[in-house]
C-alpha cells in the first residue's frame, strides 16, 4: 500500500463528530478532507475543504465523490451496501474494507462472525417471528434484551424483556428480523480500540472502561480496572477481527467483563468510537490520527497514554451547561457544533486529564 | 464582555497556518469559523465553515464579513488600517484592539512603545536617510542591523551591518524608512505567551526558549533555561502590554536574555505564535482555545505544561521528509497544508514531548 503524500484529499462518507475530529485530525496532518453526507450544515462539513451533501443512494454523486479523492473511509458502519458498491465501481479505496462494515451493521451476523473467530459474546438467536422468540427465551432465560438486528444505536431500537409474558409486547414495538441477547449481569463494560496499518502491524490504544445509561454511553475511564490477562484477551479478539479482514484503519470492540473474569464480546465498530475520545488528549496519537495514519498507508503512531483520563459526554441538553464547563479548569471541553439539541444527542464531551496519577 | 455561545461564528483575518490552528481550536469549541484572506485556496479556509477570498480594502467585502460573524480577530499584525477601519465603522468587535496591531506593524514603534512602558530593548534609531544611519552607527556601534520598519518577517527585510562601512550598501537594499538596531550578544532568546480575557485576567504560558537561523524560528523548547527571576521579568513586561491596551487575546513579546541576566525586548506580536506551537500537546489549554476562548469572552483556560516539550519548525523542503517523521514514534507531526514549499516557508512543525522530564 502506497503511502499518500500530505495535499492529497481524503473522502469521509457521513457528517457527524465522528467525522469532524478525523477531519481535524486529517488536516494536522496536512491532508484535505471532502466530506459526503446527506445532512446540510454538518458538524464535519464545517471544518473540511470540501463537502457533497447528496443521498447515499445517488450514484452520479457517489462517482464524482470517488474521482475527487484519493481514499475513502466511513464516520459510521451503517454505509447502505449501494453506497460501498458504488464507490467499489468507480475504482476508489474504502478503509476498511466493505466487508467489516457490512458485518457490523448486523447484530446477528456481527455475533455470529465474532463467536466464530472465537471471541465468546452473550447467548443470542435471530428473531423472525413471536414463535422464534418465545423458543429464544426459553433457550436464553429471562431477561434479555430484543434488539433490531440493523440501524439500531446509543439505546434505539432496544426494549428490555424481563419476563416470558413481557415478549409478546416486545415483538410488537421491535418486530423483525430482530435479535434477542441473553441478559449479562456483568461487572463492568470495557471496549478496546485498536487500529491496523497498510503494512499489516496492529497498535492497541488501553482499555476503557465504560458507563452506559439508557443504552448511551455516559463516561469512559482509562485505566481500565482490569487485570493483565483481560486486557490481553481484548487485544487477542482485536488481532482475530484485525487480521481477518486484512483491516486498515481502527476498529472498536465493546465487551462485558463478567463477574469470573470472562469477556463477552458485546459490539464491534469498524470505526473510531466514543470511548475513544480520550485519546485526543491523553495518548500520544489520537484514534482519530490513528486511523487517517491508517488509511493513508503511514506508519500508525504510538499509543501510550500520556496521563489518565476520564471522559464525560455531554448529551441533549447537558451541552447547555457550556459556560459552567467552560470555567472548569478541569474540563478539557468539546463540542461538535450541532445546531439542535435533541434528548439523547450526543452534543460534546469534556475529558478530565488526571495528570498526578500517570505512574499510578 | 458577554461571552458568545457555541453556535457563533468567529471571523479571522488571514488564511495562514495560525489562522488554521486557531480555526481548529474554534471547532473543537462549537464555534464556527469564518476565514477572510486574499489568499485562494489558503491553508485556514480550508479546516473553516466559511470563506471571504477578497482584497484586505475591498470596504464592501469587509462589511459584508462583519455582518455574517459575531467577532473578529486576526492570525497576523499587518491587518491595513484601513482594513480595521471599516470593520470597525460596520460595527463589529475586533480583538485584540486595533491599537495593538497598528503599533506592532511598525519596529520603531512598537519599541518605543515598549521603552515607554519600561521594558528595555536594544537600542534602536530611527532611520529616514543615509546621514541617519551614519550618525545612529555612531551612538549604536556596529555591528548593527537595519530592518524596514513595517512588513518585516522570518528575517526578510533585514540586513547585517557588520562595520560602518557596510552602512550605504544596506542603506540601498533597505531604504527608508528604516530602524538601526543594536546587535545583541545574548546568551539565548526565549519568549512569553500570555492571554489576558475579557474579564481582565491574565494567564501565561511557561517562557520558551527559541533559536532562530536566518532570522527564522528553527526551534523552541520548554522550560527554557532562566531563572525565575528572568521568568518573573517577562510576564511583567506581558502584563504592562496587556494592561495598557485593555487587550483581549493571546500576546507574545520575543526577548533577548543578555548575560548580565538583563532582559531586552525584540518583537511584541499581537497574537499567538510559531514560539508556542508547543502548546497543542504539552499544555493544557493551547495558545490558539487561549486566543478564542479571550475573545469569545469565555474564562480563560489553564496553561499548565503537562510535559516538557521541544517544536521544531518544517522550513521550506524540510517538509518534504514527512514520510520520516511520519514514521518517528517521538515526532508530533504537524503540517499546513501548503501547495509549495518555497524557501525559508513554514510548512508544518514537530513537537517531541518529554514524558519523564515531566518532574524534572
Amino acid at each position: 500500500m502506497t503511502a499518500l503524500a500530505p495535499g492529497a484529499t481524503i473522502g469521509i462518507l457521513g457528517g457527524g463528530q465522528l467525522g469532524r475530529m478525523l477531519a481535524m485530525a486529517a488536516a494536522r496532518l496536512g491532508f484535505d478532507v471532502h466530506i459526503y453526507t446527506d445532512e446540510t450544515d454538518s458538524p464535519a462539513a464545517r471544518v473540511a475543504a470540501r463537502a457533497t451533501i447528496a443521498a447515499y443512494n445517488d450514484a452520479a454523486a457517489l462517482c464524482a465523490f470517488a474521482r475527487a479523492v484519493s481514499v475513502v473511509t466511513a464516520e459510521f458502519e451503517n454505509v447502505p451496501a449501494a453506497t460501498a458498491a458504488a464507490l467499489a465501481e468507480a475504482g476508489v479505496d474504502v478503509r476498511p474494507d466493505a466487508r467489516a462494515l457490512a458485518i457490523a451493521q448486523d447484530r446477528f451476523e456481527e455475533k455470529t462472525f465474532l463467536n466464530a473467530l472465537g471471541i465468546a459474546s452473550p447467548p443470542f438467536a435471530a428473531i423472525d417471528s413471536e414463535a422464534d422468540l418465545a423458543a429464544a427465551i426459553t433457550r436464553i432465560g429471562a431477561p434479555a434484551i430484543l434488539k433490531t438486528r440493523r440501524l439500531g444505536y446509543d439505546g434505539r431500537g432496544q426494549v428490555r424483556i424481563a419476563a416470558a409474558a413481557d415478549a409478546p409486547g416486545a415483538y410488537t414495538r421491535i418486530g423483525a428480523p430482530a435479535i434477542l441477547e441473553g441478559f449479562c449481569a456483568f461487572e463492568r463494560e470495557i471496549s478496546i480500540i485498536a487500529a491496523r496499518g497498510g503494512d499489516g502491524a496492529i497498535a492497541y490504544f488501553e482499555v476503557c472502561e465504560n458507563e452506559h445509561s439508557g443504552g448511551i454511553l455516559t463516561r469512559t475511564r482509562i485505566p481500565a480496572r482490569v487485570a493483565p490477562s483481560v486486557e490481553a484477551q481484548a487485544r487477542g479478539a482485536a488481532q482475530a477481527v484485525l487480521e481477518h479482514f486484512d483491516y486498515v484503519g481502527v476498529l472498536t470492540i465493546e465487551f462485558f467483563l463478567m463477574p469470573d473474569g470472562a469477556l463477552l464480546a458485546n459490539e464491534m465498530a469498524p470505526r473510531v468510537h466514543n470511548s475513544g475520545h480520550w485519546t485526543i488528549e491523553a495518548a500520544l496519537t489520537s484514534q482519530f490520527e490513528q486511523h487517517i495514519r491508517a488509511i493513508v498507508g503511514w506508519p500508525l503512531g504510538p499509543t501510550e497514554h500520556v496521563c489518565d483520563a476520564e471522559m464525560i459526554n455531554l448529551i441533549g441538553e447537558e451541552a447547555g451547561d457550556w459556560a459552567r464547563l467552560a470555567a472548569d479548569p478541569s474540563a478539557r471541553l468539546h463540542l461538535y457544533g450541532k445546531r439542535d439539541a435533541r434528548t439523547g444527542r450526543k452534543m460534546g464531551h469534556v475529558t478530565r486529564l488526571r495528570l498526578g496519577d500517570r505512574d499510578a
